[in-house]
């Protein structure tokens, strides 16, 4: 692709001196992902694994669970000034039988409530929705293998390095070991790259794996692992309320300040044995 | 409000010992705009500061630039099944005059490219309809008054504190004093609460300010801070590439890493006296 990085002329200061020097930032670019020719939703990402963001994003919101459901992803022809591809606008071609979401997906999950919009509706929103239950997956995880995670996820992260300015989320076996990370400036994008990568890999629903995220634990991110079949949830740093209840009303293990040995089990803790392993 | 956090009962590993604690967590709620009776938006956020948090949404989307567009914001009266009130909608009624956006606001940013959307759509649209320029603004400020800012950006948080899991955004002077700090689970929302705190209080454009961000300089970031008049975006950590180009576009100043007494300076650098104070 060339364009995950972007280089730029910077001032900088170090202990008083200051001067100009190279820097390499991540590189953002709006993506406007289309269903069937219509204008679907516009996300701004690190450009890159943007057919598995694509798929992901349909997994998450609950419009395809199986490869045979996307017929065909492709970039549209160019549109800008000098004909050029911008290589921003996918098209996705769903199977027929296929149900697009009825108008914005985001909408879409809270039809059900009118003036009372709440967290309640959103959990059962996405209990509606989700085709697999996570909760009858054993999914046996040692703390040990959790607190190993984080030093796994960053070392395959390769933009990071560079640029100091991107979210990551890895897959994991249950024994630790990496089996797709994922890079992104937005966190939600980095878990549907991931999923849409699994999708078209015919691997979904991802029974006993890990999702292992970066930066916080949202509502959202919970979401995403369940609506792929992950059974259990880390993040380096805290989670809301609302994850926590979307995470214990699923039977999602959700496992945040995941820091050195240390780390808090905020639901299903049945699955993850103290001791060393 | 009350609702700022929730508490939660966590197994906590320490040091190979394992014990159930009360944890404090930062509360995610959905929040729905209404403009005039029609739903716009649904954001997932922490409860506190809404009137801000949709008046601000509205500033940084280009719909209003004064107090006087905005005639009410309410919360919707109750309608879960019990009757009581969520607090997660609120109705925005504008002044006569005041333009609604024309379908929805994300799409509407984009509704000048067809199948070609890229970056640079992105900032022309910022720049055709945001009404104050930054570029003319001097705004003189040392490099020793941005090192202090996310020190005193952290003792503003009272809920970060608790909760380990909050962003946080800060409207300071340009000798370093806190004007308004704001906190929310979503980094974009933290910031729509301190620019809708300034619309209703009067003070937009907020020339001759600082903005200090918890995380990273997303896209979004320097728009709503473009938005609002405010010449000068600093960041803990990273800015990303098209953050650079639109600051760059604008003339806004935009500093990251903002570690100790060093600082990346990636536009806008004649602001900024490097002779410490």
């Amino acid at each position: 692709m060339g364009r995950v990085t972007v280089k730029r002329r910077v001032l900088r200061l170090r202990e008083a001196a200051a001067a100009h020097r190279v820097d390499v930032l991540a590189a953002e670019e709006p993506l406007e992902i289309r269903l069937d020719g219509r204008p679907l939703t516009i996300t701004m990402r690190t450009p890159g694994d943007d057919f598995d963001l694509a798929a992901g994003f349909l997994v998450s919101e609950g419009v395809v669970t199986s490869p045979e459901e996307v017929t065909a992803i492709r970039y549209c022809a160019g549109a800008t000034a000098d004909g050029a591809n911008t290589y921003n606008v996918l098209d996705v071609r769903l199977a027929a039988g296929t149900s697009p979401p009825a108008t914005s997906l985001e909408r879409n999950f809270y039809t059900t409530s009118s003036c009372g919009v709440c967290g309640k509706a959103s959990l059962d929103a996405v209990r509606t929705v989700a085709k697999w239950r996570v909760d009858g997956d054993p999914a046996p995880v040692t703390a040990e293998v959790i607190a190993a995670l984080p030093d796994r996820l960053r070392a395959a992260q390769r933009v990071f390095d560079r640029t100091g300015g991107l979210h990551a989320a890895g897959l994991f076996t249950l024994g630790g070991d990496a089996l797709c990370v994922r890079e992104d400036v937005g966190r939600h994008n980095a878990v549907d790259k991931l999923v849409g990568w699994a999708l078209r890999d015919g691997r979904l629903p991802l029974a006993s794996t890990v999702l292992m995220v970066s930066g916080r634990a949202s509502f959202e991110l919970v979401q995403k692992a369940v609506m792929a079949g992950i059974p259990i949830l880390a993040a380096v740093s805290a989670p809301s309320s609302l994850a926590v209840e979307l995470a214990a009303e699923t039977g999602l293990t959700l496992i945040g300040f995941v820091r050195g040995s240390s780390m808090n089990v905020y639901t299903g803790e049945g699955r993850v044995d103290l001791v060393p392993g």
